[in-house]
């Protein structure tokens, strides 16, 4: 990442190496909030969740106004672990209270790794104590880098905003995986803040902020086992108390939180292992905001358009192909193409592909020369009505399959 | 295919070279019937259905028992093509008709091959006469090879059933193309029979054979441009006329059906460019059948799990995650998972990998034994009621990216 993660007043980060990973590489880390701190997450939706996202549920309801941090591992995902797996979430928790000198019910947790394989819960225990030992305010880059999987990079972003004549710090770490779509792996974040804020209007303000962003690389339903985002929020900012979503506040702690996961949520994109091509994907003009989203994530998720992508080759009618299935409602006549290369801003110039449902007389040398960028564009208009919705995806390439063809051996 | 494909009294196939295709393949294929043949068919659902596909549904209105055959291009699947493409669909099947020396609106039309670019209508309507003067009883393999894409082989499939002392044949021809889940690309076949049976009735043992075969092979809704499934028939094998459903020798014609498409329906899927491994995936114990089959997709279209299966890496877990976030009903207590190689009969050895959803003391040996064979089965037991559903799919393999990867160029 290229600015360095801004430390949160109130809040510690560290990472270690346990011996999860048989690599050697960090795969424990911890992040410590010195005074009580409120909390708010985001669940996956999947019918086998992982052993650490029933523990955190439960917490989430019993405790999030007086939380004191929350304990990672990588390499294993402690999922499909049954009865023995809920024993281990529960002895992770409370290695880490211990060594944060926390009451019971205070620490979330969160694993991420091969899933159905028992936790080596003597390492995480072991490893507690050693990682809170290095808790200190600058170790969120540390932290980021422990909670990878096959991640190319550690990822973290920071903001501040301005709430009350205060100046508000958030910064969050996150995990994706070499996979093609993020939520079809362990995705994980956590985001600190020192904002005051009630936590019900803490959780609200998550919940629009990951609507715009991880849940713009995700498909709704489509989630793995131990999809978690975590945001902790401190009030040490001093800003007046947030205590409704009507507070003139409030939009600006979406912003920030909101600024911090979308530069989370591109990065798990492009820092997928395997990855080539960054690609926005746009629909406009579906019938509602639904329909948008519907048709979007059916490109985005179509191998055969990610193959098109990997090979440069404009093959652009898989794209309205993929549009024709997934559900979103169509007119070919009123339909339209466009590409460009780069990311979309006010400069974009856009080519035009399809117009009406037919192929315009575009130059394919200038197709070819998008489709051969590093950052591709694809714009669809339906003309049915305001439905518009972006999602972020990636190329389908040799190297994803070399990688998750072989993630365990 | 290892059985020769067995004429059908009354029809004839023959493939030849057009020029659609620039590498000088077959790429237009005619079945013709000499007598009146009554037709039914099955249509994609994709909101940007092919010109031919639009042709088709309106002929099935007009005419379904005065059909004389069926013409079919490859190299170009006239789809997104617009008021253009609709004119050419038109002249395409004009042209075979005049080749037959049969009347208006009694040909049958299909393409497949590359979305978006105008048909070479004039090479089409220069290459009927000379197909025309092709057609044989013995010209099914010729006609099978002139519909492929980047299928690896050509497809066919007979069977005769004894029907109300009669000897009934079927046979039928298929492509599919170098993907990953068929119908995500153009699937076409044609079937013929010398049963004797009324319209109505012929569609309904269409769709039920095809429900139990193309339809193991694809997600509903997610269909691609083109996708058609088409059976004639011609009534001299002299049975006694099939009225009803009712009727005591329907199963027989139906079961004819289902045998030659769910051997297509599997050499679609064994066939498919880049595959290196046929997948048995079987889900049973759902609350019905509807969510066995939306299980038993997600598992066959996961790529976390597709490139699994390639690597030869027995990482279960991706399976189960596929299961949980596809929509079924799942209490994970009860789910069990077992794996074998080969495809799945009464003698089949199962490894159960998952018990009460958590994993079993299997040897890791064993597990990886069954996912390094060629053909591997999955049985998924949700323990919940009486819904199960069997899918056929394949491998996600370095081979697939490249052929998809540079499919046009």
């Amino acid at each position: 990442m290229s600015n360095p993660a801004l430390p949160v007043p109130g809040f510690d980060a560290a990472g270690v190496h346990c011996g999860v990973k048989p690599t050697g590489a960090l795969d424990l880390a911890l992040i410590g909030s010195r005074i009580p701190a409120r909390a708010a997450a985001i669940f996956t939706h999947n019918a086998f969740p992982a052993a650490p996202v029933l523990y955190d549920r439960a917490l989430l309801q019993l405790n999030p106004e007086g939380v004191h941090g929350v304990f990672i591992n990588s390499g294993n995902a402690n999922a499909c672990t049954g009865v023995q797996g809920r024993a281990n979430a529960r002895r992770m928790a409370e290695a880490a209270e211990q060594a944060l000198g926390a009451t019971d019910n205070t620490v979330f947790i969160m694993s991420t790794g091969v899933i159905g394989v028992q936790l080596p819960i003597e390492k995480v225990e072991a490893g507690a104590s050693a990682v809170a030992a290095r808790l200190r305010p600058d170790g969120w880059e540390e932290a980021a880098e422990a909670i990878m999987t096959t991640d190319a990079h550690p990822k973290w972003a920071s903001r501040q905003v301005e709430i009350g004549g205060a100046t508000v710090t958030i910064t969050g770490i996150a995990k994706g995986a070499g996979m093609i779509h993020p939520n079809m792996a362990t995705m994980l974040a956590v985001l600190a803040t020192d904002a005051a804020v009630t936590q019900p209007v803490l959780q609200q303000a998550l919940v629009d902020a990951a609507g715009r962003s991880f849940n713009r690389i995700s498909i709704d339903g489509d989630t793995s086992t131990n999809d978690t985002v975590l945001v902790l929020a401190n009030g040490l900012a001093g800003n007046p108390e947030i205590t409704s979503v009507e507070d003139p506040a409030y939009p600006a702690l979406v912003a920030g939180l909101e600024a911090v996961s979308v530069e989370l949520a591109k990065a798990i994109v492009r820092n997928g292992e395997g990855v080539t091509k960054f690609v926005t994907v746009m629909v406009e003009g579906a019938v509602n905001h639904e329909e948008a989203h519907q048709a979007a994530n059916a490109i985005a998720t179509s191998p055969l358009v990610k193959t098109a992508f990997y090979g440069g080759d404009a093959n652009w009618g898989r794209i309205l192909c993929a549009v024709g299935y997934s559900g979103a409602t169509v007119e070919p006549e009123r339909a339209q193409l466009f590409i460009a290369a780069g990311e979309p801003d006010a400069h974009t110039i856009w080519l035009q592909l399809v117009e009406a449902g037919t192929p315009t007389d575009y130059a394919e040398a200038d197709a070819s020369a998008i489709f051969a960028a590093a950052d591709i564009s694809v714009r669809v208009e339906l003309g049915l009505g305001p439905g518009r919705a972006t999602v972020w995806t990636c190329d389908l390439s040799h190297e994803y399959v070399t990688i998750n063809g072989e993630y365990r051996t």
